[in-house]
């Protein structure tokens, strides 16, 4: 069979890093233009300032991926989807729900293929650790995603602005990996936000969740960008039937008892280009807001709290 | 046709003033039971402090109106689809927007009818001004809800604690009827959120909002509790062809370039209970999310401001 053909939408850091290599090595897709605002090109492919522009000039994109930074994705996304292509989106898929929400309605009043990608969800400790609970139940699960947001952000004041996410960029991977092993449904019951007083978007959440899996599991999250030395990105997870679990490196890998059962190197976006190849041939959407929807309701029913001011 | 036996969930204000009055002369519906949890009664029928011992013990229940503050609606949803109930409820729907998410599932899984009313929508005045700005389009629409938390919340310290919503609390009512009305989906682009000083929800909210209606209208709105004398509840709104209308009492009246055209006593609740009549009769479900999202929308991306302290 012949491979897809994809445009990619938005040369930054995820795109130089995940898409475009990934891509190149795909069975799947061939990538046939890009478009770069700045103007940046990939491996010879004819590159654009607009995608109204590469639409004109290059038949036969079947498929895009938007990979821009969040607020201009709705507009491109829109404007792919009357143009008749299937859409993936980079995580979050747009700025706001209503924009998700409007995107859905949009993609299937045409037809069209919309796949919201969550990246941290693709890994096969998560899948492992999806069917462990499923299997054992859950007695408690505390997330802990703590970075230096010095080290993962440096000098990048856009994630303290208004609409930023603030901590909530790197949690809402937290919060996709959390919904997609949970055996039932988790509602934000009460949220503490950090904000520091100089600074726009917190730069620590703790979050209690109550949900309607079996025995009523305690449920948190702490998310904190001051975390000196090395990362934090884990789940302590106490099983139904009395085992410990730990879901760590991102959702890379997993133990159960102190003993590491499943650690497999990061292939996200592979995975990610193989369910889009599996999707446009079900001619099925994939658009979960769950992780989203967990962040705006933290934002809304959340208390505030001030702290020191941050500077780089 | 027999009338439909229903209960009512909460027997607070809103239900006193609204719920049993017109259900007492509703056509289409007989009031069976009711809970409250403080003990409250009604008119001989029989009373119930919790649901569980209300269905228990009355036979043939049909629906429920949920009335009882937003934060234990979704509990209560829940218990009444699983006994089989369809289920009204008041607005807010829910605390959170994935409470919403999860009551639309468990109804069409259940195949119970769920309706989420937004009072303010069911004036004949609002209809008509979504008529008129379907048919003469819409060059811009300016929301003024300004009102004086002191008259309209007395003392009720909870409107400002997590979850409260303040000033949103009123907003919402605005921010239904705008939904209703635009001839197309408006997305929050910006917003302005003014807290007091020692308080934890804003006291006043300024939107702006874009869309994806013909000729990009300008559209904002202006939520203010510090409102001295009258409340102003209205919409200013400059049609596309020209002319200048405002929706005004709440959505009760309607006037173009300065003439009333119409101006309906409220009878908002009593057109809640035929809408709902007529929903059972299709067995369908009706349950707008979109003003709660707006709230989640603005409070997730705005620009938070502090203001003086709050004091009753």
């Amino acid at each position: 069979m012949s491979k897809r053909r994809i445009a990619i939408i938005g040369l930054g850091k995820i795109a130089q890093d995940q898409h475009l290599p990934v891509v190149g090595k795909s069975a799947d897709f061939e990538l046939v233009a890009v478009t770069s605002q700045r103007g940046l090109g990939h491996g010879g492919v004819p590159s654009f300032r607009t995608p109204a522009e590469m639409y004109a000039a290059v038949p036969g994109i079947e498929a895009v991926a938007i990979c821009t930074p969040p607020e201009v994705r709705h507009a491109i996304a829109v404007e792919a989807i009357a143009a008749g292509k299937d859409v993936m989106l980079e995580k979050p898929p747009a700025a706001t729900l209503t924009e998700i929400d409007d995107l859905k309605r949009r993609a299937a009043a045409a037809g069209r293929v919309l796949f919201a990608t969550w990246h941290s969800q693709f890994n096969p400790a998560v899948d492992e650790a999806r069917a462990l609970l499923a299997a054992a139940g859950l007695k408690s699960l505390r997330i802990e995603w703590r970075e230096d947001v010095r080290k993962w952000h440096p000098g990048q004041d856009w994630v303290f602005e208004p609409g930023g996410f603030g901590v909530f960029d790197p949690g809402i991977n937290a919060l996709s990996i959390f919904v997609r092993i949970l055996p039932g449904t988790a509602f934000v019951e009460s949220a503490e936000l950090t904000y520091p007083a100089n600074r726009q978007t917190p730069i620590a959440a703790r979050l209690a969740f109550k949900s309607d899996i079996a025995g009523a599991p305690a449920l948190s999250a702490d998310f904190d960008w001051r975390e000196q030395g090395d990362e934090k990105w884990h789940m302590m997870i106490e099983t139904g039937d009395g085992r410990s679990a730990r879901l760590f490196k991102g959702g890379a890998a997993l133990s159960i008892d102190g003993k590491t059962v499943i650690e497999a190197p990061s292939e996200e976006y592979e995975r990610i280009y193989v369910r889009f190849a599996e999707l446009l041939a079900e001619r099925r959407s994939e658009v979960e807001s769950a992780p989203l929807t967990l962040v705006a309701d933290a934002m809304m029913i959340g208390k505030r709290l001030t702290t020191d001011p941050f500077a780089w």
